[in-house]
């Protein structure tokens, strides 16, 4: 007998990191940046909305696993995440993540997608959308520090979101910044690199950090931070993870995602739990003041939270709508009659 | 230029529905029972190793999603399954299911498989194992109440995994009922359709109780259940939800997966917090009493447990070997230099 084939129920899109690379390409890298930062920030206007589950993980002595839920009620969506920092040395990257949404209604999947690539967009076009609210409104100049995978996606979201001209590469690794310096060649950016840390804030209105290291460094110390510069603060993520020295955090105005998570895992667990911070949500709402004083440091400590991946899932799925850039997946049994699983299987018995 | 073709190691092995059944049919349905019963075992003495997470579950009105992660320090799995007991009214399943597993040390995806097929091999494994250890040494005849989509691989696993001749089918619905007796022609086992849950358990030293409806419910009354009788109670799995009278649960010594879990959702919600269950893995590691007298009644209350999961996918995993049930699935960015994810994207670039 024939075997019928599964219903288009049973099928879930797949965006591979292959097709991931094509989407890209085809909508235009900024482009996507431009509209993943707005797509974050509507979703940061409903944030009230959001199950904020924290995000359950794995620890291990060499990294962490993660899987980060959230849903608005209608959609659900979940990153799977880790981190690795050894995983370098053996050729591997720092970070793999994927991600699902599904329909709150039945439980349905209705996309699953590598987020390696789309992880790295998201997180640059929330660190733009953020500076969009808090950094000087004529900053043209931004520091680079760390130029490891995330480096060049910054560099790009703060150019096409924030209108960025010129950005100064640091890394403690030279072949990190050459790296960068080629990737950005013909980006329309002025890319500057520079020896020192020193060196790539001067003139910077905007600093960028974003080192990888598992432990508490001081990338960036106090005299570096003049006044009126915004902080766009990435690498501190996890317990033991900083990047600024304290006394940074204590002259700036700090913006987080969502406070319960940040405290553990931002540059702010160096500071007492009650120090006040500012939710960025309430900022884009008008409920509270971000920038108000040319002179201000504004400091983003980001962690990455499930609702920028619930974007950008939601996202890429409406971009795929009449493209061809997705796999169907079977990966929901679809029985006739759903309480004949059995014979679903008894009917794919190969003939003998 | 043509593209360098992604490593071994970014392509993650992919179970679909259709490769599972396949994988089924090959190694054959009941041998496939025993070796996951034994699978499971096999974890169950290695208990006290995992990190047993509480599953994170995303309630609606409809229903629940959930994520199932546990780790056994070497390796991490975890499951996406959902409840939606009304999604049948539409043609889908009340259940659909897929899971990961992942290397712990780097953080990297081993496998990522279809469930809902093999989430109803690995709980009817888990019911029969468990059965091993608890009903009686002679059991020959088990009533089977409720005979969804679940109930043949009940009945399939009790025979090659206990020795059961004779299942006694009942529902409340007869063509429930008729589908079962009809995908259970050719099982070698005696199959009788009984029109009372009464007449279901005449003779049963087994009773299984499967239903589905997310209310509590008394599907077995006090006086249907005799001495020395196994009862293996699967329905009742979520908060609200419940098969048994309580008195039948006063009656009978139970054991359980994970207390924290099934005092929440198993039928012993029903009961006080410290009422005395006993850890099943304890039985089978010899630390804790099974069944110690023939009149007694022994009571499983299974909600299903991540561990179950997790044996479940590392037997799929090693039975791959050597087989093409499996596609290679581009889940993973695999950028030849791990800090040049955006090198990898813009060599990705189509032609002009």
């Amino acid at each position: 007998m024939t075997l019928p084939e599964p219903s288009a129920r049973a099928f879930v899109p797949f965006v591979s990191v292959a097709n991931m690379m094509a989407l890209i390409h085809h909508i235009g890298l900024e482009r996507m940046l431009v509209e993943l930062a707005d797509a974050i920030e509507a979703d940061f206007r409903r944030w009230p909305l959001f199950d904020k589950t924290p995000r359950v993980a794995a620890h291990s002595p060499d990294g962490v696993i993660e899987l980060m839920p959230t849903s608005d009620g209608t959609q659900y969506g979940f990153k799977y995440v880790n981190g690795h920092p050894l995983n370098t040395r053996d050729g591997l990257q720092t970070v793999t993540a994927f991600g699902l949404l599904a329909d709150v209604d039945t439980g349905y999947p209705t996309l699953l997608s590598e987020m390696t690539v789309l992880t790295a967009l998201r997180t640059a076009a929330m660190s733009a959308m953020a500076a969009r609210h808090l950094a000087p409104r004529d900053a043209r100049v931004m520091a680079m520090i760390g130029n490891g995978a995330q480096s060049e996606f910054q560099c790009h979201a703060f150019k096409s979101v924030c209108g960025v001209e010129e950005v100064r590469l640091y890394d403690i690794d030279a072949d990190a910044t050459a790296k960068a310096v080629r990737n950005l060649a013909g980006s329309g950016l002025r890319v500057i690199p520079c020896a020192t840390p020193e060196d790539a804030v001067e003139g910077a209105q905007i600093v960028t950090t974003c080192t990888a290291d598992k432990q508490c460094a001081t990338i960036l110390t106090d005299n570096m931070v003049g006044a009126g510069v915004h902080i766009n603060a990435i690498g501190g993520d996890c317990p033991g993870k900083t990047e600024l020295h304290r006394d940074i955090l204590l002259r700036s105005d700090i913006f987080v995602e969502y406070p319960p998570q940040t405290r553990v895992e931002g540059e702010i667990q160096a500071l007492p739990d009650d120090h006040p911070v500012t939710e960025l949500w309430q900022v884009i709402e008008g409920q509270a003041t971000g920038r108000r004083d040319p002179r201000q440091i504004t400091l983003f400590d980001s962690v990455g939270f499930a609702v920028e991946d619930f974007s950008a899932l939601r996202y890429v799925r409406e971009k795929l709508r009449g493209t061809d850039f997705y796999d169907r997946l079977d990966l929901l049994a679809d029985p006739d009659d759903p309480r004949d699983l059995f014979g679903m299987l008894q009917r794919a018995r190969p003939a003998p």
